[in-house]
C-alpha cells in the first residue's frame, strides 16, 4: 500500500526564492490526487517528472490565487495533451465560475469530462470514497470560506508472508484474493485458511490537511491523531498579531495544533515571502513538536 | 536610448523542456512593457532578475489561456507587494471580466488602480503613447479574436558630440536640452549651435509582434518595415495542414512573411511541444529569410 504526499509548492502569496505556491501530490496506492493548485503547478510536475495525467482528483482549498491559479492552465494542458479520462474536482462553489469563464472565452471544449463537486465550509462532508481511500472535508477559520482536506485510508488488506508463496507455489494472480481472505487449496489437495497465510494488515493511515488558517480548537477534532498533519505555517510567532489580522498560523501554534490533536508527525508550509531561511520556522514549530518537517519542493513524505 | 526586448516565454499552448507559455518584456528606454503574460511569467521575471514592479504596461494578444493565465497572479504580486502606482492592461473586452471575477471572488482590492483598455480586433487602433514610443493594434487571424502590436519609437534625439563636452565645459543638466535642439553658450560667451554640437538622430526603431495568427498577408502593411519582428511559428512546414486548421503559422511561412513586410530582423517563437530540438524551425525559416533568431527565455534582443 503507498500513501505519501510530494510537495509541489510551499510559498504563501507569491513565488520566491524557489518556492511555488501551495500544491501537493498525493499517491495512493499509484493512483493520484492534487490537493491545492497554485499558479505553475503544471510546471512543478514537469520539473519533478511527475505525470500529471495520472491525477483523477482535484481538491481545492479556497479561492486566493495562491491556492488555485495553476488549475485552469492544467487542465488545459491536459486537455491539449489528450485526456479523455474524468477529472473530479472538488473546491468552493463558485471555482466552476472561474473554471467555465476561461474556457468558454478560449473557446475551449474539453475532450474530457469535469464532475464538479462544491465543498461545503459551514460544516464536514464525506466528498470522496474509493476502494482504499475516503476524503472528508472540514471547515477552516480564514478570510474567505476554505475547506481542509482528510485523507483516510479504508482498511488496508492483510500481508502476504512471502516464504509461503514458494513453498505451496500459490499462483500471482491468487494473492490478492488470500489477502481478502479466500483461502487457498494447495496441490495435495490441502486447504489452508487465509489467516494462516497472511499477517495483520498496518492500520490504515490518515493524511490531514489544513491550508489557510487562523490557528484555532476548532478543527481539532477532525485532525485529532492523523499520522501525518499538514498545517500552514506562515509566519514565525514574533509576527503573531499579523498572523491573527491575515487570518493565518505561526509556526509556534502549528507545533501547538500538532501537540494538541496528538498526530504523530507535522508538516508544515506555506512560508511568508520574508523567510529565506526557513530553519528558524522548523525549529520554532519543533520546540513543541518535535516530529516536524518542511514542506520543501520536491519532497515526499509517507504517511 | 533602449529599445530591446527579453524573451520570458517561447512555448506554444503547454509548458515544456523549460520553455514557458507566451510572455516577453518591452524595454522602452527602462521603462518596461509586458506583452503576453502566459501561466508563470512572474516566476520567469524572478529567475531573470527582473523586476516585475517595473512594468506599468501590459499588452494581452488574445484569450487563450497560453496568453494570458499568469496574470492574476502577477497583478496579485504586485499588489501584496506593496505596488501603488497604476497599472495600464491592454486586451480584450473579456479580460476585465476575467480580472474582475477572480479578484471578487478572493476578496482582494488591489493597492493600486488598473486602467484597462479592451483592444478591438476588427480594425487597427493606436492605443498607448507616451513621449518616447507608441503602440498599436491590428487584427490578426486566429480562432478567436486576436490583435498584433506594433511598438514605434518617437523621434530619437540628436547625439551629442562627445568631445564637445569637455572642450566647452557643457554641464551634464544642458545636455538633453541640447540634444533637443538648444543652443549653448560657452564661458566666453560664444553661442553654439545644437546641430554643432550634435550628430543625427538614430532612426526610430519598430518592433512588431505577431502573437497567434495563420498566415496571412492581410496585417503585412501593419509590420512592413518593422526593424524587429517576433512572428510566432509553432510548426514546421511539413504540419501545414495542421498549422492551417488550428490558425498557426508554419516557420516557413514566417520567414515568407518576415520576407514580404521587408523587415530587417525576425524573430520566431511559440513552438510546439512536439520540438525538443528548435534548429529545424530555425533552418527552414532561415531558408526564406536569413536575420532569423529564435525566441529563447532569457535572451535579450535589441530592437
Amino acid at each position: 500500500m503507498k500513501f505519501e504526499v510530494t510537495i509541489l509548492g510551499s510559498s504563501s502569496s507569491t513565488p520566491i526564492f524557489n518556492r511555488n505556491p501551495s500544491a501537493q501530490l498525493l499517491n495512493v496506492n499509484e493512483k493520484f490526487m492534487l490537493i491545492d493548485c497554485g499558479e505553475a503547478t503544471q510546471n512543478q510536475l514537469l520539473h519533478f517528472g511527475l505525470k500529471a495525467n495520472r491525477i483523477d482528483q482535484i481538491f481545492i482549498s479556497h479561492l486566493h490565487g495562491d491556492h488555485y491559479l495553476g488549475l485552469v492552465g492544467l487542465l488545459s494542458s491536459l486537455h491539449l495533451n489528450g485526456r479523455t479520462k474524468p477529472m473530479d474536482i472538488f473546491g468552493p462553489a463558485d471555482l466552476l465560475e472561474i473554471i467555465d469563464l476561461q474556457f468558454k472565452l478560449s473557446q475551449t471544449v474539453l475532450k474530457y469530462p469535469i464532475n464538479f463537486k462544491a465543498t461545503n465550509s459551514e460544516k464536514p462532508e464525506m466528498i470522496f470514497e474509493s476502494w482504499d481511500v475516503h476524503v472528508e472535508t472540514f471547515p477552516l477559520d480564514h478570510r474567505i470560506p476554505c475547506t481542509g482536506f482528510k485523507f483516510t485510508e479504508k482498511q488496508r488488506l492483510r500481508k502476504i508472508i512471502k516464504e509461503k508463496i514458494e513453498e505451496l507455489s500459490i499462483p500471482t494472480d491468487m494473492i490478492p484474493l488470500i489477502k481478502k481472505g479466500q483461502s487457498f487449496t494447495d496441490k495435495k489437495g490441502i486447504i489452508h485458511a487465509a489467516e494462516e497465510l497472511t499477517t495483520d494488515a498496518d492500520q490504515p493511515k490518515v493524511y490531514a490537511y489544513c491550508s489557510d488558517t487562523v490557528c484555532s480548537w476548532k478543527y481539532i477534532d477532525h485532525i485529532a491523531n492523523a499520522d501525518l498533519l499538514y498545517h500552514e505555517a506562515t509566519f514565525m510567532n514574533d509576527m503573531l498579531a499579523r498572523a491573527e489580522e491575515t487570518f493565518h498560523t505561526t509556526a509556534l501554534q502549528a507545533g501547538e495544533i500538532a501537540l494538541k490533536a496528538n498526530v504523530k508527525k507535522l508538516l508544515i508550509g506555506h512560508f511568508s515571502a520574508r523567510y529565506r531561511d526557513l530553519e528558524p520556522l522548523l525549529e520554532e514549530a519543533s520546540s513543541i513538536f518535535t516530529e516536524t518537517s518542511l514542506a520543501i519542493e520536491g519532497k515526499t513524505f509517507e504517511i
